[in-house]
């Protein structure tokens, strides 16, 4: 069994839960005696590699609690990829620390991340053990049922298109709202599970996943409009012309990239407020109004869904588990541990501490729908580094501008059981003679 | 005693404990037998004057309480600002359903509209009680220690800048987070209530109340960037220039005005995307994001206070006892009922049933600050209609661009005892030799 020190760290955008998960790793760690140290790495993959670490071996269970229940990366973040220059530095450090097991909290870029630090080790023959640990509040990677990050973030924005339909009922008008989702529907389908009734809104959705037509979207308005006298819109920030090309970036006069190519789509206005002026403009409509939702989709402590918050601090502890406990010389250990492997979309089958991959990402699939419950696999990273689910087709309806009922079963059970729709007044007409 | 029905109404804005009040009038009305039938109006005075009103008389507790804590104005809402002829009217509809209660709740505007039919009421001699349920997230009536639907609205600005703030932390660079407030600032204050630490955002306020300079600004942003490696900001969406002119009306071509002359702030990001250019264009910073808080600050469910669930509905009810319970015929009511009333700044009085006005507004005083109490009073009409208050001094530093711990001790405990700050993670360095 491999002795050294465990290191951990986040990588990409936080969310509301990926401390869970951070914490569920630090925690797990400390219960082997076969981890020597256990280190945080500041800012991702850049504190490895400039030496800036914390020592997280005796920190408190009780401080860890609290920071698990904030949100925000504790660890602090970072969107750099590493090359081999870079990986050179960090395994200088590395080596200093006989760090054997690498855990990076992140999302598809942070898994491509795991997979070249992996293949580095190999290649230099430094024994490691590197486990990506699932987040995203884009719910985008592959084999997953979900990741976590994504519930939480699910949560806030049907609390927030319930209330912006209740206000826009009370004063009505058109509503547009802005959801994150660089190439997934998936947080913008969302915003349909506060639907308090039949007429609620939002009573439009568009998806990146299907070619956003300007033609098209004033005609559905106008329609809606007509029939309730209001309208309230559900807009992923990602909505992309028939050949691709994302409408924010039409907007934008100099567009700002990351290392990993993605162009900023999120803290600007921008695409609501264009959004808004054409329908202003094309519909006669004066009462439009477009709110961005901006970072407190991935931040807002007051709504963390339960289930969310659970599934990735046992994301976190399974991936220690699997990593050291398959292999562990401790008979108790290892037998209470069920592995599961995926390597297609088919469901996992249990394997042997054998068939434990050196590299392998933490995923999670659906074990019951009534009542929910889920389970804990684990994938070769090749299998899900740098790639991205998008919405099935059977969640978005044949006209693309709104979500199916399948996708409420899907999605609804994640946001947890304290969530709590919103009732209308209903009370008999008055005739005045 | 007077004999006849209530009608209750919502105008203005929405608040997330709006219909808390609505509903205190209405179940405290259900205990009196003088009140015939209790009436709500839809979309505030336009029901009443279009004839289309709910009956909520026999309506079940049971479904009174789920809308109660429903945000959003459960009876919609209006911006109409009556006139002669559109109080004759209503006055019509209000007759021949023996109306002698009309209670609205709302704002500054709706405080108003109170006054124009009470004094219409009075020209006709239609004797008619006139109440005013105070509420805004504003919190910028004046007399009032503070206003329902203020401490809903400052908890949601709390926690999206206390999440916006760890985000921050983890991915560094400028955030801005535009806030509602058209000439107060008391919301933008509350961005300051989830500060984790003396390092933490929101690092930089502007208020309404002080002019905004955009070379401070710049000078401001750059020292903070230099001292903590980043900066958030909070602005209130009503900052204005040293001749009183709103920035934002700057940056829209065409302004949209509602008939009580006020402009369209809120539902566009077009202030920050303004601002974080201007930053980004005059600091040499890359990474500036902006957010526009939006609806969500007055709807949002998951982030209501509970003081403020409270105080909305005692409002509601007190609001109903001091207009029938002071003068009831029943000993037992009137006994129980303690009425206090305000003319100036200074603490409120007792006094006599003979001198409660017959058009009333209701208001909230500090009674108690550990642990913190409040009391309701009542006030002639005349004394807030049409008023805004502003943040006192004290609020604001010198420098214009923090709140002051005086800010911080008023407008904590409105909170509720489950607002949780998050906890940055404290570990020690580690020494790579």
């Amino acid at each position: 069994m491999l002795k050294g020190s465990l290191l951990v760290a986040q990588g990409g955008g936080p969310t509301a839960v990926i401390n869970q998960s951070l914490v569920g790793v630090v925690l797990a760690a400390m219960e082997y005696d076969c981890i020597d140290k256990i280190y945080g790495s500041w800012h991702g993959v850049e504190g490895i590699k400039n030496g800036t670490l914390a020592d997280l071996t005796n920190v408190s269970k009780e401080h860890l609690e609290q920071v698990a229940e904030t949100t925000g990366s504790a660890m602090l973040s970072t969107r750099v990829r590493p090359d081999k220059e870079y990986c050179k530095k960090m395994f200088e450090n590395m080596k200093k620390l006989n760090i054997r097991y690498f855990f990076y909290v992140g999302g598809n870029d942070s898994s491509d991340t795991v997979r070249i630090v992996s293949e580095y080790a190999e290649q230099e023959g430094y024994d490691l053990r590197a486990v990506h640990i699932p987040k995203t509040i884009d719910n985008d990677l592959v084999l997953s049922d979900h990741t976590p990050g994504y519930a939480s973030a699910a949560k806030y924005v049907a609390y927030a298109f319930m209330g912006a339909d209740f206000d826009n009922r009370a004063l009505a008008g058109v509503y547009i709202g802005v959801i994150m989702g660089r190439h997934a529907g998936f947080l913008t389908g969302a915003a349909a599970l506060g639907r308090a009734n039949s007429e609620a809104g939002p009573h439009l959705l568009y998806f990146p996943e299907r070619a956003f037509d300007l033609d098209d979207f004033v005609r559905d308005v106008k329609a809606c409009y007509e029939k309730y006298g209001r309208c309230v819109i559900a807009v992923s920030e990602g909505i992309s012309d028939k050949d691709g090309t994302p409408i924010v970036t039409k907007l934008a006069s100099e567009s700002e990239k990351d290392q990993h190519g993605n162009v900023q789509l999120s803290g600007t206005g921008a695409l609501g407020d264009y959004l808004a002026n054409y329908i202003k403009e094309n519909t006669g409509i004066s009462r439009v109004r477009a709110d961005t939702l901006g970072y407190m989709q991935r931040a807002f402590s007051a709504a963390v869904s339960d289930v969310d918050a659970m599934e990735a601090r046992a994301a976190g502890e399974f991936g220690v588990h699997v990593a050291l406990g398959a292999s562990s010389d401790s008979e108790e250990m290892r037998s209470s541990l069920e592995v599961r492997s995926k390597s297609s979309e088919e469901t996992s089958v249990v394997i042997t501490s054998q068939e434990i991959p050196r590299s392998f990402s933490v995923g999670i699939e659906r074990a019951g729908d009534a009542p929910y419950e889920s389970r804990m696999f684990v994938t070769e990273i090749a299998n899900i580094a740098a790639k991205t689910r998008l919405m099935p087709k059977s969640f978005i309806n044949e006209a693309g501008n709104n979500v199916t009922e399948k996708f409420v079963k899907y999605a609804e059970p994640l946001l947890g059981e304290d969530f709590k729709k919103g009732t209308p007044l209903v009370a008999p007409e008055v005739n005045i003679k």
